[in-house]
């Protein structure tokens, strides 16, 4: 019997699809397409039976597979590979439990962050993890790619609000890594090996989060610069006055010109350089006097209390990805550097860019030393010319040496996927990479989950 | 060659000790011993190289090594095995670096943890793990444990303070884990693996960690309860408010009854039972202010702002582990449950103790529904008659077993070691076990890593 005989048999046509619009459709996430693969089959498992049957059928064919959240990642970790099968899990989104009290919830893979949030919110207690696609990404998704988001200088990133996860494993069997409660140090920490690997050690069925509070109060500053390098300075001097806020994002000009572009707004022209921060909880006020001062005397313009336009500002750059556009093509990045190099790192990124005549904006997470550089060169009727490709496969590379020439790491956040895996060895030794490549084999010692990513 | 020989060749007479006293100092840490074995030497390592020669000597002999920080652990993590080379890495106590700007340090395993917390609030930071023994056990041992501590409900634990590691494996090499970056996802979370890997997986011998921000203002409030019932549903009212303290411990009238006697206060006269709790940061008078409203209309009695008595009570409490007294023989445990089932929990304690004629004294990491009972039973002449021995290991069982009941896990903070083994097969499944022992395999395939501990 063929694998899509089998998986037919076993879970019924509705969940196995293999038309071309669906496969094409399932065939890759959000990141730069580097070779475009179909796959053999799309599954949409609806139970952890689904889950352990597909796994199973992959198994005895020797068929890879690619497990599939919504698809929003930015490092080809959900790309398909080449005849492989996609396993979604996008409808197993029921929100098991929630506890008010013991301030966890039990998720199926699928829910959405935003839902598990709104959820959470009606108890007063929030899901932390927010990456700005907390509207569209799964919390399984979070969970295999160890997702960041904006607040997540002051909350953690999702490894922090994991307690324990069910997993399926390469053979098909179940396991409950973790525990219930909010600390637990029995045996070696699975459940953290599991956070971030991106579908290549098991594939999680469901999650068991911690929730945390969520603040009733929130004050939001913006301050505009009239250059990169003090609004960096900025970010460091709010450090120095030992105050954490929730959200501390920085956009550099190219970004806010981006957004005049995009809602007509005018920002542009009241700075270089805006830094967004929000502080919260019952500190929120006193913390956002404090930051106001510290900001003001390294010379911003900083908005005033209760600044409606500055909640706008925050939303915008919950949003400040930018759509594709057809004339141009552009490469996201993510690399993460120790706080106080943020100045050099981003003075170094617009060094490289203007020796190759390559344009660039950047966002950073700046709270976490995280940045988000966009590289792009023009299109064309739909070509690069090979030359501009060249030049921005030049950047990008040279972004990448210099971030780690200063201690930084070539992912904060979005994991290495697909599209990152040429760059892994310059971050790790080859016995650190041996090592997890040990685990891998490990876990999954015929190699179909999620092959050619990670590691 | 010995393999003393070898070692003092290697590293000179004056770090390897072969002197009963020292051995037998070396050979236990704070657990209940259950067999008192002596190592064959004890090596006092003062750089990675002595770690790496006393690593390989001991894989070329096949002699197994037990690391050892402060030798603080209450799980018999670093008791000797028969025939062991103990390795301690108290002399490696040197801070390597300290950036106030990047808020991290990266510190040798020797450093205490109370040294690395002193350095960093000069620059008004802290090193938040703060395990009661936090002015006498090291770094590395709280990384190995996975130590959590007071305000852990607040800061987390160990794991979510370090960012990166060097470690010596079993075959002497040494690798480095990680990033220097507050996020950072590039493969397989190795770090998290080796924390709370009890010296099983490796040998740490530096620890790169994110400090946080040293609060400027505390508050704290004691509030007495006239029963433990009342005071547990103080812990959950707390919650319910949505406000997050710092520090909740919750002490019940065998504590307060042991504390009176220490220290000739009149704490049970107040009270049957007593929450401590602390708020800090910017927020702190206000959450305090929040707390003291939900806790008096709870039915406690609370102690007035600005309470230095309530400060002493914290203070006190750090060191309400109690002395070994001769004419008793006491076991402390670790269990945690989901918050919402601390009463039910503590009630089924009290019976159990009850109906065995074993006695009792609770405290808890209450925010984090982490208890720590204490039994015991007395000692006449130095022995425990066998009834009351069996008594107690009866009541032990049956301790784990209620919690594991409630959803609860058998160890919160101290870790498995060599004492709690023996229950750690009713919290986790054979195949989660023989995952964990394909990993130790995988990083020690010889087996002289600490055997016989943690997994
Ligand atoms: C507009 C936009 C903004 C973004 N902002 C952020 C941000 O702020 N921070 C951030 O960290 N990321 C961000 N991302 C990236 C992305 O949203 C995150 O990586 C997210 O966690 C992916 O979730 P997903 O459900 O889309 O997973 P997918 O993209 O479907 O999958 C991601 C990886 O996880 C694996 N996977 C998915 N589900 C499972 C499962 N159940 N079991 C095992 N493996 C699984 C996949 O195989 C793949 O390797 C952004 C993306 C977009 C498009
Ligand atoms: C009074 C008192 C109060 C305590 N309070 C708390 C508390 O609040 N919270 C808490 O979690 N614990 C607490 N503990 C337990 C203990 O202090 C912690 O587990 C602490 O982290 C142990 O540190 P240590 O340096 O003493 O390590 P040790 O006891 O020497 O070793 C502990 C374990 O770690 C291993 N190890 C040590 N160093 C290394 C290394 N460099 N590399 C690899 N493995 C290593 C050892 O082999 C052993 O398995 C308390 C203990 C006492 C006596």
């Amino acid at each position: 019997m063929s694998i899509i005989d089998e998986l037919t048999a076993a879970l019924g046509q509705a969940k196995v699809a293999v038309d071309e619009t669906t496969m094409a459709t399932y065939a890759v996430d959000q990141a730069p397409v580097l070779e475009f693969k179909l796959p053999q089959a799309v599954v949409r498992a609806e139970s952890v039976a689904d889950v352990q049957a597909t796994v199973r059928a992959c198994a005895a064919h020797g068929v890879a597979l690619v497990a599939r959240g919504a698809g929003t990642g930015v490092s080809g970790g959900a790309h398909a590979t080449e005849g492989c099968v996609v396993l979604s899990l996008e409808r197993m989104n029921r929100i098991l439990a929630l506890s008010p009290d013991d301030e966890t919830a039990v998720v199926e893979p699928g829910v959405i962050n935003g839902d598990l949030n709104a959820a959470a919110a009606v108890h007063g207690l929030m899901f932390a993890p927010d990456p700005a696609s907390f509207r569209i990404s799964t919390v399984g998704g979070n969970v295999a790619t160890n997702a960041g988001g904006l607040r997540c200088a002051k909350y953690g990133v999702t490894r922090d609000s994991v307690l324990a996860l069910d997993v399926v494993l390469a053979d098909g069997s179940l396991i409950h890594t973790g525990h219930q409660t909010f600390k637990g140090v029995a045996g070696y920490d699975l459940t953290g090996l599991f956070v971030g690997s991106e579908g290549t050690l098991g594939i999680v069925v469901a999650v068991t989060v911690r929730l945390k509070y969520l603040p009733r109060e929130v004050h939001t500053i913006a301050a505009f610069y009239p250059d990169f390098r003090s609004a960096a300075a900025g970010v460091l001097a709010v450090g120095k006055a030992r105050v954490q806020p929730a959200i501390m994002e920085l956009l550099d000009g190219g970004t806010l010109a981006q957004l005049d572009d995009l809602h007509g707004s005018n920002l542009s022209v009241r700075g270089a350089s805006l830094l967004l921060i929000q502080t919260d909880g019952f500190g929120a006020a006193a913390e956002a006097a404090a930051i106001r001062t510290v900001l003001a005397a390294g010379g911003a313009v900083v908005t005033t209390e209760a600044s409606a336009e500055a909640e706008h500002l925050v939303e915008m750059r919950r949003h400040s990805r930018g759509d594709e556009v057809d004339d141009e093509y552009r490469v996201g990045e993510d690399v993460a550097v120790p706080r106080s190099k943020l100045v050099d790192y981003v003075a170094a990124l617009e060094t490289m860019a203007a020796a190759r005549h390559v344009r660039l904006k950047i966002v950073a997470h700046a709270g976490d030393g995280n940045l988000h550089p966009t590289f792009w060169v023009d299109r064309v009727d739909n070509t690069v010319d090979p030359d501009a490709m060249e030049r921005l496969g030049k950047v990008l590379d040279e972004s990448i040496t210099a971030a780690l020439a200063m201690g930084g790491t070539i992912t904060g956040e979005h994991g290495i996927g697909q599209y990152k895996l040429r760059w892994l060895g310059l971050e790790q030794k080859e016995p650190v990479r041996e090592l997890q490549r040990r685990i891998k084999e490990l876990f999954d010692p015929a190699g179909i989950l999620n092959p050619g990513k990670a590691v």
